[in-house]
């Protein structure tokens, strides 16, 4: 944020932890923290997920990428070649799993633009169908991470869903984030801790 | 069962409904229902779950298979084609989501073997995984079809993994699934109303 200012439109550190109605308690993300730096979102969730499943905190996992399959070849029995598939959409999210008895389901997406988090990133039935989690007792959220400012966003799904249905809008401002979402801090072991702000918006 | 009696040995349905502790409750299978023979269990379990999700009765899903991708052609950016990839060993289970605001997960697996359920079919880290849902308050079973007996059950994961740690068998007698397993009804609608077993043995 600040090594890169000239590169891009520079946001001032106390608008980032200011909040207008002074409610919050939201901690300062570690905006250079090395584990962050460099990696993508997936890898560090991957990470973080077996590092809550190794001391058994939660079991929390990625699904596979769905693929539709159309062709495969069987030199060998034990050696199944797929030789023609495509990538399909998701019908769910990309993350799932229990953690202190709660059902928890989340979308991660990283965001290379500075200012908004564009809504086309999201497809309409992921949002219905984390409303569905929330509407059946489950925790449901987004993960966003902002790549440039190397920030990474807890934002609640009814939020975004409310957003999404009051707003008329393409994207979700970056203000809107440090308003209503929350900053997920990490370290080398866990480098997106957002089990930490799972416990403090659900389970307080 | 009668039908094809000839061809397999029999099983007497009085061996099917008595239960020796007479302390289950358990209805009767439809051992000819129309809607089970001759489909396949997660063509059946997928047409529940979209039951499920369309009545809003809970949100299962089956997690995609899980694919090693090697190599992509890209002919248009909107039409990747995948050329090279691989069946993955998957490293949790089949089916996981929320009912009534439980962590639910199960695996379902079609038995052909006429007498018993070979464990060869779970992997170790499969019933460990199921054991870690139970653990952090998830609702964890099997979902195992017997083809040849038109029957479906659904035995709870504990039990299963109980009986892997301390039978040193290769296999689960049907006679063990007569005792501990609990048969899944089915209709049109539903054709293996699991649900319903969920709700008589862990949600009462």
């Amino acid at each position: 944020m600040y090594n890169n200012a000239g590169k891009r439109k520079k946001v001032k550190l106390s608008e980032m932890i200011q909040y207008p109605n002074g409610k919050k308690d939201v901690w300062q993300p570690k905006l250079h923290s090395a584990s962050q730096r460099g990696m993508n979102l997936e890898k560090d969730l991957n990470t973080t997920n077996a590092y809550y499943l190794g001391q058994d905190i939660a079991v929390i996992h990625k699904k596979p990428t769905p693929v539709q399959i159309v062709h495969v070849d069987y030199p060998r029995r034990e050696a199944a070649k797929i030789t023609e598939a495509y990538f399909k959409v998701p019908s769910t999210t990309d993350y799932n799993g229990i953690y202190k008895g709660r059902y928890i389901d989340f979308e991660a997406k990283e965001c290379q633009a500075k200012t908004s988090f564009p809504l086309k990133m999201l497809f309409a039935h992921q949002i219905t169908h984390l409303k569905s989690v929330v509407r059946h007792g489950g925790i449901a959220f987004l993960v966003v991470r902002f790549t440039s400012m190397e920030v990474t966003f807890l934002a609640d799904a009814e939020k975004v869903a409310l957003f999404n249905e009051n707003g008329g809008r393409a994207s979700i401002p970056y203000s809107w984030f440090l308003e209503h979402a929350y900053p997920i801090d990490g370290s080398y072991a866990k480098p997106v801790d957002y089990l930490k702000v799972v416990d403090k918006i659900y389970l307080q």
